[in-house]
């Protein structure tokens, strides 16, 4: 099959891989209708986070169930099928918390590149959730959204505590940033402040929901937060972005009390005790727990009360993976869907 | 009047300083009944903490008032209160929220030196709270421990949400990892993991409603409380150091989806954006709100529900300041009450 494999820094190539198969009568394989590039992918491309060899990529899916193994009993052959990137067992006590991205059995699904023909999913019960019928051509950026940057976005707005009347501020304006706004107004806020300074990105956060745009970034992001908000800082912000300067950026936007949640995966961030303590904030995050979301998630696009799908301004064939990391390195894209 | 003063390093003198007078019309003067030497205060006085010059000391304090500004409405002369080491206006939103620790006019009362005779409080009608009435002597340590490590520790067993049923890990055994321990058990904690090697300590960790002690520290303290929770980590866990191995320790002893609540005043401490991210606990703490749980602490101080006047085994007269500084510097006292 074909599949997209990083080799080194900025180096993708679709090549020829071999087609998975069952190890463990727990896994289903997937003909795989969309996959993405995620801005985590961004971290080996530019060869931030170092990779031991070649590197199947993706970690993001949505397709149609072609095997599965003997203890499969949640989906079935021809069902379509949305998954996180975490593969859960979905009824251990940390599941059952709802954290099954740290399930006690988790598997991370981008080991085996879901930017490919096919994919293993181990733990198929506890990991992928069946739509209601095979999804019309329109909703399949959407489902796929719900597999990583919806859910972590989602994920996000929940840590902060988004909600009713609540002001949420939002750092990162990349496709996590983006559906983080989209859910803190499903989620009822208020008022939702998306720091960007992209143009196309700020209509996009308007669209889903954004009520005002800050330019400013670092001290002059956080003045700019406190002046919006009766000099108090916002009680809820989301970081989606994991530098350290939006992790203090997040926290010094959040009034003392409230809340941040950080979805961004964190690269060399180390955060002051004393920035923290005096700061007074909840600090809630790590990798979203999509899959306790997913069923929510399905049905609000199910029913197009949310197109989580416009995150994608760039549709390519797997074949052309490598342009769709180039575009999103050099921010032509927010996010680049690929089709096998 | 006569009040201690910290000079430097190991240097603390019960001196003449000048009895304080009201300055704005929102003071109150107290006549200090109790005042005592806080974890905190062990900083400075081993000159991890710098000061710029000689020093007041003591920010815990329970007496009676002699005198209040005519804009102070909600004690009189006479009354006996307990008051937050933070004077908050309790009227602001962030006070509103619960966090008067933080009031947008927070002052902290440290500055005047509760260790005296006599001590001025801004903003009254916001920071003390006067008893039913004229306390019974053996209620005064258990109000003075009120005014802060017992609020402290109830602030840090809230943070890491201790509630029924559940198992409380306490990073922890000076006096306010012990009354976390005792905020754990009325919050209804099933289960209440002590982390301590001292047998005076360890006794009354017991008696406050610790169901177990663990004498391990850092990652051999981590796996003890996995150990003890199905490999999971505990989903409350209290630190009450601040230290950066007690904030690691406390934050790997949590299971994912769990909360730390961190009270110890951090030094020192740099948490790698990584661990916290993998971590996926709900981190909360800071200064804590005391005010807001001055009240129900009183109420069941007063009903005699609790007594956690228990944390101070060395009584000594106010001149004897400089002893009570030596004795819990040495870990002979776990906290030292001073009577002036």
């Amino acid at each position: 099959m074909r599949g997209a494999v990083l080799h080194g820094p900025g180096d993708v190539r679709v090549e020829e891989r071999e087609r998975p198969t069952l190890l463990a009568p727990t896994d289903a394989i997937i003909k795989v209708t969309a996959a993405c590039v995620c801005g985590s992918d961004m971290w080996p491309y530019r060869g931030i986070e170092s990779t031991p060899g070649p590197m199947p990529m993706g970690h993001e899916y949505v397709g149609v169930v072609e095997e599965i193994g003997d203890d499969v009993k949640n989906v079935k052959i021809g069902d379509f099928v949305v998954g996180s990137f975490w593969a859960s067992d979905n009824t251990c006590p940390i599941c059952q918390a709802g954290y099954q991205s740290r399930c006690v059995h988790a598997e991370y699904v981008g080991m085996n590149g879901a930017q490919a023909e096919y994919l293993r999913v181990s733990l198929a019960d506890g990991t992928l959730v069946a739509t209601p019928g095979q999804p019309d051509e329109d909703l399949i950026p959407s489902l796929l959204a719900a597999s990583d940057v919806l859910g972590t976005g989602w994920f996000g707005a929940v840590a902060a505590e988004a909600g009713p009347g609540k002001t949420v501020g939002v750092v990162g304006d990349g496709a996590v940033g983006l559906s983080a706004v989209l859910a803190a107004k499903q989620l009822g806020a208020e008022r939702i402040i998306a720091m960007s300074r992209h143009d196309s990105r700020q209509r996009l956060a308007r669209d889903f929901g954004a009520t005002d745009v800050v330019t400013e970034r670092g001290d002059e992001g956080v003045a700019k937060i406190k002046e919006l908000t009766d000099g108090l800082g916002a009680p809820s912000v989301v970081e989606a972005v994991g530098t350290q300067e939006s992790m203090l950026q997040a926290i010094q936007s959040t009034r003392a009390g409230g809340h941040v949640g950080f979805v961004g995966v964190t690269h060399d961030v180390s955060l002051p005790g004393e920035l923290l303590f005096f700061s007074a904030v909840h600090l809630h995050g790590g990798p979203a727990p999509v899959r306790q979301y997913l069923p929510e998630l399905i049905e609000l696009i199910w029913n197009r009360t949310i197109d989580p799908g416009k995150v994608f301004d760039l549709t390519l064939p797997l074949e052309e993976a490598a342009e769709g990391f180039a575009a999103m390195d050099e921010r032509r894209a927010i996010k680049a869907l690929l089709r096998p």
